[in-house]
């Protein structure tokens, strides 16, 4: 199948093409970079040290004798996207190439106005490219559980049956975004919803939730093709975040109680379940919406996890609650749909401790590159304007190893 | 009360300036005149010859001894927008500042991405500007009755209570928007109720019906105060187009069976609801919604309306049912709540007679200007490309009465 995967260069986009190359499919990727260009702007590296994108390729071509293309462009730029697409004709294309991250969009106005614009841009120029140019391709788009926040009725997949007054009908699950981030992707399904509707178009929204680890099969075969792993405040998932912190003897910043539910999952996961909705598509005119996570935690949980997992390693690992710079409810109910992904095969990854010790001992291979200073949240959602806090992060990272040396 | 009005140049923008300012209350507009530059763009006039901004806020002057005041700019440039804000302090922001036509917005990709560019970061500029500039200040955003589609269950006042799986929650209510227009509200939408929650903002939603009329106490008071009537196929809105269709002796344009069901207001009520929303302001991290409308009706209900004032006029007047160029059930269930506005006192002007008589005598007063090649549909939903069609719209328009000498 050839499948076009937009934002290939990054988290999830890379272990995902490298996947898809690896099972026999023509996969190509196209990326602009803005990825990289953040870090440079936050001041923050990942932690593991990703090759350029020319480099991943030629090393994936070189060990399996695979070829992924690249295609260098921004799909806010129709001028680009469009050719691109007639081009390689993808049957179905992943679009990973959006801003994703909450705190990245409370930063100021202008990280509003760039993650809305880019976010919603992005996702109509492909909307009507596909209408344009290959109207049976398959739009598999990356939405995020974040969309429905914390209602207090169980969270369907997508649309859910309402009774009202006597009547009946099944609607879009109802929506409550918490960051201009999370808004974004709420603005995105609505448009995706009405474009399959007019257009006829094939959609799978899959709502994520936070993915954890860094690893997978493709990855790990050569130094050249690792991932990503980010662990600041901005671009760092929760867990992941903990482990570095727990490597590094940094006290786990639990923001707020600690009560937050959220759907977890394993990269190795996104990515089968990327797979998955590439082999089934979606019908002509159907804009399904699949939960994609497969198992739900507080956060506090996981700092405990993270604990116990610390403390076979030898670490000492403290939890701190830290004012929730987020506006969001620290103790809730929560109680998420998630069975169509496993109706279509999926068998999770479930968080393992093993996977933490993985997850630590990465961070352990690679402490001296840890910024200890971008890892507390410099990104308060009650202010309007947050540039300055992270202008003020130290410019040169201290490399205190903290308990860590005399830990282990 | 210092009341802002954004987008008071327009067609329920100028005549709720004069209301508010007639009331005693200290207006200003802000405009970047768009509005009259789509004119240019779509080879279309209002039917009413409109003065310049600056003739008409003289003309308010000379009659009334009452000053208005004009900012120049447009609202998604935020150097401008926040400096506005501080030299006016509005205590209320009334923001009809958006692209607001359907079709326009269903034109090609362009004018998609135009429209939800332009509405989205407008309306998040002015979110901003209110946190950082007047956080006490009251915003009254025009929302659209197109935010909620035709579902099968009655329709609330933006929330609804659900009961699921045996819980209850009370949550936004599912949005089914019909256009890329509509959809730009309904992010809006979430835009706002998300500033309010974190930010303590004061707001207003008013999801406004299909607005009808043309005239109010102010705006006859002059020829120079004279408001937009707009009856072309992109920005006229339905009863009014049918009412200048009759008066040139043109059959009324239904689209498909005319089963479709909307909430419609006289623009006298438009008025006067942003009174009653001023005067009742929204408490600080509120976000309310009110459906602004008072009577429902379906397209062919006031097709026929229609037929039947004409006959009186003289008029003979045809209904022809065209196939519907919009994607929208043509026969549905409608019922949607509209008492907020009511229990504040609203005292609705209802559809009269009366009132169909002067929209048609208006349109035969200015039959000249009347530009008969501009009415039928020309953008298709079905169709991601359609300026060829209004680029073909005849040059030159013709000017041949049809059966209006004759019948009169």
């Amino acid at each position: 199948m050839n499948i076009l995967v937009l934002g290939g260069d990054g988290y999830c986009g890379w272990p995902t093409a490298l996947y898809l190359s690896a099972k026999g499919h023509s996969v190509a990727i196209v990326d602009n970079f803005l990825r990289r260009l953040w870090d440079h702007e936050l001041r923050v590296q990942t932690l593991t040290p990703i090759a350029p994108l020319n480099d991943r390729l030629r090393t994936w071509n070189r060990l399996t004798g695979k070829t992924i293309q690249a295609f260098v462009g921004d799909i806010t730029d129709h001028d680009f996207l469009l050719p691109t697409l007639k081009e390689f004709e993808p049957e179905a294309i992943i679009h990973f190439a959006e801003q994703r991250s909450a705190p990245y969009s409370m930063i100021d106005r202008k990280h509003a106005v760039f993650t809305q614009v880019n976010n919603v841009v992005g996702t109509l120029n492909l909307l009507f490219a596909i209408r344009e140019g290959l109207p049976d391709c398959h739009l598999i788009k990356l939405g995020t559980m974040g969309e429905y926040g914390t209602p207090n009725i169980d969270i369907e997949e997508g649309y859910i049956q309402i009774e009202h007054n006597g009547r009946k009908d099944v609607l879009p699950f109802p929506k409550q975004p918490g960051s201009f981030y999370h808004l974004s992707k709420v603005h995105d399904s609505h448009n995706m919803m009405f474009t399959c509707k007019i257009w006829g178009l094939r959609a799978t929204d899959l709502n994520q939730g936070v993915v954890y680890g860094t690893v997978t099969d493709e990855t790990s075969l050569d130094e050249m093709l690792i991932n990503r792993f980010d662990y600041d405040d901005v671009f760092g998932t929760v867990l992941n975040r903990f482990c570095v912190q727990a490597a590094i003897g940094q006290g786990l910043t639990v923001y707020g109680a600690g009560g937050q539910m959220r759907g977890f999952l394993d990269i190795r996961d996104t990515i089968r379940c990327i797979e998955i909705a590439c082999l089934n598509p979606a019908g002509r005119g159907e804009c399904r919406v699949y939960n994609q996570f497969t198992e739900q935690f507080s956060v506090l949980d996981l700092a405990k996890k993270v604990q116990v997992a610390g403390k076979k390693l030898g670490l000492d690992v403290e939890i701190n609650h830290l004012p929730d710079p987020r506006i969001e409810a620290e103790q809730h109910y929560y109680n998420a749909k998630h069975s169509k992904l496993i109706n279509l095969g999926l068998k999770p990854h479930f968080l393992s401790d093993s996977l933490l010790d993985s997850l630590m001992n990465v961070a352990i291979k690679y402490r001296d590159r840890v910024d200890h200073s971008v890892i507390m949240p410099t990104v308060n959602w009650r202010e309007p304007n947050n540039d300055r806090n992270l202008q003020n992060r130290s410019a040169l990272p201290h490399r205190d190893m903290c308990g860590l040396s005399s830990s282990r």
